[in-house]
């Protein structure tokens, strides 16, 4: 991709990225909503980001011949279960961030206890919001059970992928390496897959279920999205060494300073860019091995994985 | 109810208690699951307590006419939500308890970290639960297509119950209102409807739901639950300042001298006394008035109002 194609497809993703947002915010708790929980959790979720989990959903639902609006309250539901994720982990109690995105943290502008209660929320609320896919399940032309059947397996599908065999398993990995001594790679790589992945693959998996594709495509996309997201996760570490400073907004050289154990630290650059370009092709192999046009997915991929900020 | 049938119905409750405890073991997560945080959610699920709201939820069941499985993940996801509502609000981010029924708390026996990460997990896997009611479906006499409106309808009502319009509004605005220096008697009633009705109101629906029971039946439970809710709630505040420590297992007067405002400090022992009995009576018309042999239900309810502890 050169120089010029970058710049076109960058505009190309926040346009989708704008596009998520104007949604996002019709499923968000109503203005009138009254308390501090319901506008600490608009600050939180308003506050800008990639949107990439309800991206790769909804390119994931095109792909395979998703056409209707189904995907939209889970579209919204991954994005508020990722939000609550990083509301937790910014308190004092976690990683005692001030700060992200450049905004003020959640705790910091609205207390701890209000912080505890927004994130609390989020991740009710977005099982809230995936039910709505059944509000209007009599309305096309797919018969009502089967319209039952594929709502409850995205459902299922979210809740395992965020929970304590998914992400939440991840985050208390995570807890724990910080206080050993020593993380051998394969510890590593299960918090990378579980923490980070998890709900990349959710994503994924959702789009294609509920556009009606079938196991075997729904398990290749599961794959795809697992090396997706470890491949990021590592990018993530590599740009923290070498990455350009004014790009990312944020110094480099931290995860060193904190001591932290990353695939970097653990296997070297030079291991960690061929662990990523490998990932990367594999992604990118099992979307060209899916019918369907799968250009835009393909190229998002690839932007993600080698992104310089 | 004289001395003895009260002793009858303490043992009646213990034992179905201990039987809910033993069906909820069934849905935790496996033993095997890795981590700190699946054990944290054991320790802090096995705690144990009244099992009130699944216990409510079965008997509301039973008097709609169930007689399946299709509660059992039900009663233990509410029972999952309702130890992750403790395990955050004993925080010191939030009320800073250290022991809750004689035992040290979550996030002194696991770290903050790890307690704030298993009530995430607690909130998540009670969807996961509350989703294998989908597991067996095809299993009994009843349309598969009512099976699956009857589960979303539950879930729906789960998740409502749960969120920003239910629990977790009724503890945002307990938080505001423990800032305050003054808190009216319709806020205060507001907090008791959310913060501890509505997750009883959930347990009663859900099982008539559940049942099979038309909307009518399952409007005039939510009635009577809230009922139920905020008299229990009442009574609470009644028994901080009237009630005997060797019986609670806790000093009285902690309300007084935390200038906490309840519904006796705003308006009189005498006024609350009367407001539990009047709630207490309309719970049970409601209960009267419903086909079907709602007597334990009744005891169940003058019991838990009436309470010494």
């Amino acid at each position: 991709m050169d120089e010029q194609e970058r710049q076109a497809l960058e505009k190309e993703i926040e346009q989708k990225a704008l596009e998520i947002e104007e949604a996002l915010r019709r499923y968000l708790p109503e203005e009138d909503c009254p308390g501090r929980v319901p506008e600490a959790m608009r600050y939180s979720i308003l506050a800008g980001g990639k949107r990439l989990r309800p991206m790769l959903m909804r390119e994931t639902y095109r792909l395979c011949g998703g056409t209707g609006e189904s995907v939209m309250p889970f579209m919204a539901a991954i994005e508020m279960i990722h939000t609550y994720s990083l509301v937790h982990d910014d308190l004092p109690a976690m990683d005692n961030d001030e700060y992200r995105r450049g905004r003020k943290t959640t705790h910091v502008v609205y207390g701890e206890g209000t912080a505890v209660l927004a994130g609390d929320a989020l991740l009710n609320y977005a099982f809230e919001t995936a039910l709505k896919v059944f509000d209007n399940c009599e309305v096309d032309g797919i018969p009502l059970t089967e319209r039952y059947r594929v709502g409850i397996r995205a459902l299922s599908i979210l809740a395992r992928k965020a929970g304590i065999y998914g992400m939440i398993g991840g985050q208390d990995a995570d807890l724990e390496a910080e206080k050993a001594e020593e993380v051998s790679l394969s510890r590593l790589l299960f918090i990378h897959e579980h923490k980070t992945a998890a709900l990349i693959e959710a994503s994924m998996m959702i789009g294609a279920v509920l556009a009606g594709a079938d196991e075997k495509t729904v398990e290749a996309l599961e794959e795809c999205a697992s090396h997706i997201g470890i491949a990021f996760q590592i990018q993530d570490d590599i740009l923290d060494v070498s990455g350009d400073e004014a790009a990312l907004g944020k110094p480099v050289g931290s995860d060193a300073r904190n001591h932290k154990q990353t695939y970097v630290t653990l296997s070297g650059l030079e291991k960690a860019v061929q662990e990523v370009e490998e990932r990367s092709q594999r992604a990118l192999d099992i979307l060209k091995g899916l019918p369907g046009d799968s250009s835009f997915l393909q190229k998002l991929t690839e932007y993600l994985i080698h992104r310089n900020k």
